[in-house]
């Protein structure tokens, strides 16, 4: 829905744009980054640009560590120590105390043990709960992995455990009355963007006795987090989107310590063996996080994660999470104006919260009308060097990832969009779906 | 145990050891690698050596196809078919069938998901069934991985699911008379390099009415292997070892075409969904052996592991894993017979089997008398250049990856092994146990 008449105002021009990048305390940590020249990337929330220190890094490992080191560098280049290290860095960023966080395994593997480790624990606490919440349109492999588990859980019998999956705030209400095992839900929602309130939907869970899963996929990096200020059990996140680490980074996992040493997760490898290195046959945890470690994790990939990890450091001295979430919303609210200031794009509603505090740092557009499910708009653009991404059954989505993304950035994406909808250049035949990862 | 008085005759000389590598066909597939100057590396068999390829491949992946492609190489440069790619070509050096594996995962990760999925299976035709038998000098991590499934199937009623681990042929035979559900080991021993007969034991199973459930991370890569011929049903291995895939490279998964959409795994991440790119809320399985993935594969990572893949597959027009095992059994025994022909090594007792067709690619001695438990002095032999590794309690382990280990590299290794033996020149208060990765 178009409402020019009244944005058009407000809309701002490329000079405006400029300043503002000029203004932008921020703006130097995009020379942090590689970037291809003459795209405009908006699709850091999908796999996040490339820290110029990774190909530096990553060679190193490579042709020093691995070639000339060898198996030494398990020790002499701190392989082993790796999960740890970079799991205590993320925990900088999502409100973690130093060793409650491990990088490894991913997103779906991770969420698999600490879903298991809160049922556990609430079968020894309320072992009537079988109810596991979230919601209809999580992230689709959050659903699965909970589904896998409670199948797994239930056998053949077929009963037991059950998901339970909710639309919006008031049939999520209504799910926790109805006192659940766990309630497991993305902060940041993947399409829309829309953020829960950690601390407030965290504090109601576990009034009702429930346990709370968060997954940080699309808000570690990008939005303050603060675990365990909420009150919040476990949580895992995505090491590829804001904190850049390279297409399929390994992921992370946190659990409360007061969680930590009550449970021994199911995928109970060698690495998060008490001493690993005694090799005995029968498994005792590590003590702390670290028995959320499971197998031998990717190194090289895991060194790149660090680097994209440390991109996101860099801005603690501009004032860290709090001030890369207020750019977003800048950037966000400037983008949502040029879209909807112009007639062009009567065609594209608006499919994230217009209310800024609510939004993650991302924006998503529904298609309609004489542009299909916006499928080819979306192909359109990638050829002419706007990078979003779509997503099914109709969604154009764009992300801002502060670090790297300025101003003019989306003053002259939003021309772009303009002019191929203003010439309606695009080709709906001559496009098929096709994937792109998240 | 030394027994120089008869192998002194039979241990041959350096000039007779250069004689061998010229004649060895294999020999200039050792030009593939990067080798660090004045090391004899005796440890492939715990982490590979580089491949050349690997470091271009790897900077490619990074500064190109991350960089500059950003999200559009997930389908522009393939990034979604690396797993069944690398997959398919693993399949070619274990006897299995095109699309029958995928490269993804930690070994400990993908035995999880084939454990759940051959108990489920026998909850199915045999539920009466609940013994997993293993060898207690399997890996680790293996053991610690079914019990933690174990563990979690029984849950707080502890009762269930039982591991029964054997020590020796008879025990396993008994064990296996005991109807288990299934029969889990290891082709290679980690420790000893003691080869399982893959086509008996696998027949043996079957024929209790046992699901089979091979670990090929010792033995993939040296020895022919032959999962289909031998009517296994399930295995797992590792990429970092004999692959060359590097540190903590992705491992991978196999199963039985019998088997593959009989179950779904409960490690259902999205990447195993049959539409992934749909965001379906409920999980459907992909078809075949791609059901087997869950999150998104560490894709640095995987790109080296598929260079040390084809370090291995260039070996298919000198015999392949034939004449690789055919190499290996040969510098084995070498290895055995210059170490027993010297008096210095009496403290030294073969702890691999004598007959190299018994033998993985390894030997191992264990230490004792003046040696204590041989840790000082595998710290000497690394101090001097030749790299093997510690297994507790006191084993001594060298690795002979046949793509890149001269005849004239054993020779020299036993050299200095017999020089720092007869000066005695190892420090046991300056070394104390650290552990490496395996």
């Amino acid at each position: 829905m178009s409402a020019n008449a009244t944005q058009a105002v407000r809309a701002p021009t490329r000079e405006q744009c400029s300043a503002r990048d000029a203004a932008d305390t921020l703006a130097p940590l995009r020379e942090q980054f590689e970037l291809p020249p003459g795209i405009i990337y908006l699709d850091g929330n999908s796999l996040g640009a490339m820290p110029r220190t990774a190909s530096a890094r990553v060679a190193q490992v490579v042709n020093q560590e691995w070639a000339q080191g060898l198996i030494r560098s398990w020790n002499d280049a701190g392989w082993i120590d790796l999960p740890a290290r970079v799991g205590a860095k993320i925990g900088r960023l999502i409100g973690a105390a130093d060793n409650e966080v491990v990088a490894t395994d991913s997103t779906s593997v991770n969420l698999f043990k600490v879903l298991a480790a809160a049922l556990r624990i609430q079968a020894k606490r309320r072992p009537e709960r079988n109810l596991i919440v979230s919601e209809r349109d999580n992230f689709p492999t959050d659903l699965y992995v909970a589904q896998g588990l409670a199948d797994l859980l239930n056998g053949d019998a077929g009963s037991g455990y059950q998901m339970l999956l909710v639309d919006g705030a008031e049939e999520l209400e209504a799910a926790i009355k109805r006192d659940p095992a766990l309630v497991m839900l993305t902060q940041v929602n993947y399409r829309s963007g829309r953020i829960h309130d950690m601390a407030a939907v965290t504090a109601r869970v576990r009034r009702a006795g429930a346990l709370m899963v968060w997954d940080l996929a699309h808000s570690a990096g990008v939005l303050p987090v603060e675990l365990n200020a909420s009150g919040a059990d476990f949580a895992v996140g995505c090491g590829y989107k804001y904190l850049n680490g390279g297409p399929g980074a390994p992921a992370y996992v946190w659990v409360a310590k007061r969680h930590q040493d009550s449970f021994w997760q199911p995928l109970s490898g060698w690495l998060g063996h008490a001493q690993p290195f005694n090799f005995e046959s029968g498994y005792r945890p590590a003590p702390g996080i670290s028995r959320y470690l499971c197998g031998t994790p990717p190194i090289v990939s895991l060194a790149a994660l660090e680097c994209g990890v440390d991109s996101v450091l860099a801005a603690e001295t501009y004032g860290g999470t709090f001030a890369l979430h207020a750019k977003s919303r800048a950037l966000t609210d400037v983008f949502i104006e040029l879209v909807e200031s112009s007639h062009t794009a009567s065609d594209l509603t608006l499919a994230s919260p217009r209310e800024a505090t609510q939004r993650g740092s991302q924006v998503s557009f529904a298609a309609g009308g004489a542009l299909g499910n916006g499928y080819a708009l979306m192909q359109a653009l990638i050829a002419r060097g706007v990078i979003g991404d779509f997503r099914a059954p109709d969604v154009l989505r764009f992300g801002f990832a502060p670090l790297y993304t300025r101003f003019v950035d989306v003053y002259d994406a939003c021309e772009i969009l303009h002019e191929i909808l203003a010439t309606r250049s695009w080709d709906t035949a001559a496009f098929h779906q096709k994937g792109a990862v998240t």
